[in-house]
């Protein structure tokens, strides 16, 4: 027997976002997602500098008609003021939309920093607002640092971070966004949120094909249209370094994961991050099911989730639904 | 078609030891396997302090009427000099061998050092020895320093040690073996020998039940006799730490390795140790698929084997076979 449920309003979702061609997927798909409201972007450095971040999603809510949703500009440095960032304009380009120099955007950010516009969203609406977070974590250490209550007023955050019982994809340890700021993320990781973490022990199973894109360039949704002209560089790049044909769809899968957590299975326990040496930035996950003979860094810790499998068919599947179809 | 061929000539193996409940297991399957020629024993910190793993080293071999194999005692501190060490009598009694205060050996150890005794070894018989390493891998790295020509004189080195994609036994990152000297590992890692890692990924496969324990305990072997005394500590380890009824038969999988390597399947790549950090002593294995943007503390280093699977129940039989019957 299945019993009819009226429709639950939007969840409310923050993307902090570092832009980026898979951000600017995961963008569109969370705007062409009625499940979702999105309230606001917030920037990061990592594919790009931060400047260049939030020039970038500000010109994408431009290209979707979207100049509604406030940008609130991120933080320029990591959270131990760090400047010298890992910056991947060689998967992205150097203006981390695939080398297609658009115009600049006509929009401004918000005058409010991205940490500061989270702590507000969060105690406007407390419990409500999901985060989805693609890039390192400064800003949602700072807001942590900021407002220590932000942790249990904050509904989600859902992180595309980390590599769990996998090699990393910056080096054989870690995982870009977490090697982008590991303080950062050892902060957000142990600070007691509702977290859903997607490494790329996930997201490496999640591919785009060729034949994919095929689809999306002979599909006459602007969105999908936008979206090819950016991919090509995306598509070297992990021929490149992968010798595959398709590209990985970290960002998309876990803005997907905030609109349908049912597309993967997860596991609970502690991560911390390791912040220096040749594993900085490698995701430690501690399952809690054995007894240490002495105190961890990981006793005690808060835990979260971590997603373990993937239904990567219907992920590809409904990431290409919501692009292709002007609605 | 079969063809029959000769029997060849017996491995000559050096195990080095930290003696220790299942090192002591180990060194009776090395003994009782005619596969093997153990050549002499080197012993080092980890289940208990270096000076009590010398005594109970002569102990064993003793007690198994061996006295003709030589023990070189090795080094009572890190390759760093560290004289803090984590030794694990939690595990294997203050004794190392389950509190039962046997009587003080009437032998001695050899005039030399553990490590200067793996260097002659390796001289005497280029390519014709195998390091079985049950312990923290100070000697080594030593004997590396010693003779830099050591890893390619010496046959292969079987190595206890590590924890490739699960946890650790001293906390979520580090298994005991590397834990005990980080940087004695990186060196032996990267040193170019030929080197089978078994970690606990494996040895956590390969369970002495307790119905096992009683097949032994009824069998009328010297061997399992004395076995049989020292277990009971070992087993409510086990209890306390992982809730299960059987011990982890961590040394005598990693013995049976170079009796029969076949009862593992293996995967090469680059392994690097943490040295420092929440994560010291974690073992990252570079499976060198991916080609990284930047080079890395992995790139360019020498490859070794790493156990990915283990026919568990042949180890457990074989290991039975060999401690039960007297001949």
């Amino acid at each position: 027997m299945s019993v009819a449920t009226a429709p639950s309003a939007p969840k409310k979702v923050i993307i902090d976002t570092d832009p980026g061609i898979d951000d600017a997927m995961a963008i569109f798909v969370a705007l062409r997602s009625p499940e979702l409201e999105v309230v606001g972007l917030t920037t990061i450095f990592g594919n790009v500098y931060t400047s260049l971040a939030t020039r970038n999603a500000l010109h994408l809510l431009e290209a979707a008609g979207r100049t509604d949703i406030p940008v609130a500009e991120g933080s320029h440095v990591t959270v131990k003021k760090a400047t010298k960032l890992r910056i991947a304009s060689f998967v992205h380009g150097s203006d981390g939309l695939g080398n297609q120099n658009f115009p600049p955007p006509t929009g401004k950010p918000v005058d409010q920093s991205a940490a500061a516009f989270l702590v507000e969203q969060a105690n406007l609406y407390p419990g409500q607002v999901t985060v989805v977070a693609l890039g390192p974590l400064t800003n949602l250490a700072l807001a942590v640092e900021l407002d220590p209550s932000f942790p249990s007023k904050i509904g989600q955050i859902v992180i595309l971070g980390g590599a769990y019982s996998v090699n990393g994809n910056v080096n054989p340890a870690a995982e870009a966004n977490i090697f982008g700021d590991p303080d950062a993320a050892d902060i957000v990781f142990t600070c007691g949120a509702d977290i859903l973490a997607v490494g790329i022990n996930i997201t490496h199973q999640v591919v785009l094909s060729d034949v994919d894109r095929k689809k999306l360039e002979q599909c006459d949704s602007k969105y999908a249209r936008y979206l090819c002209k950016i991919l090509g560089l995306y598509y070297d790049y992990h021929m490149d370094a992968y010798s595959t044909k398709g590209v990985y769809l970290h960002d998309p899968t876990a803005l997907l994961a905030a609109v349908n957590p049912s597309l993967m299975t997860y596991t609970e326990g502690v991560v911390r991050v390791q912040t220096d040496g040749i594993t900085k930035g490698l995701t430690v996950f501690d399952n809690t099911k054995k007894t240490y003979g002495e105190i961890t860094a990981w006793s005690g810790k808060p835990t979260v989730k971590v997603a373990v499998t993937v239904d990567a068919p219907a992920v590809v599947e409904l990431m290409m639904q919501r692009l292709m179809k002007d609605y």
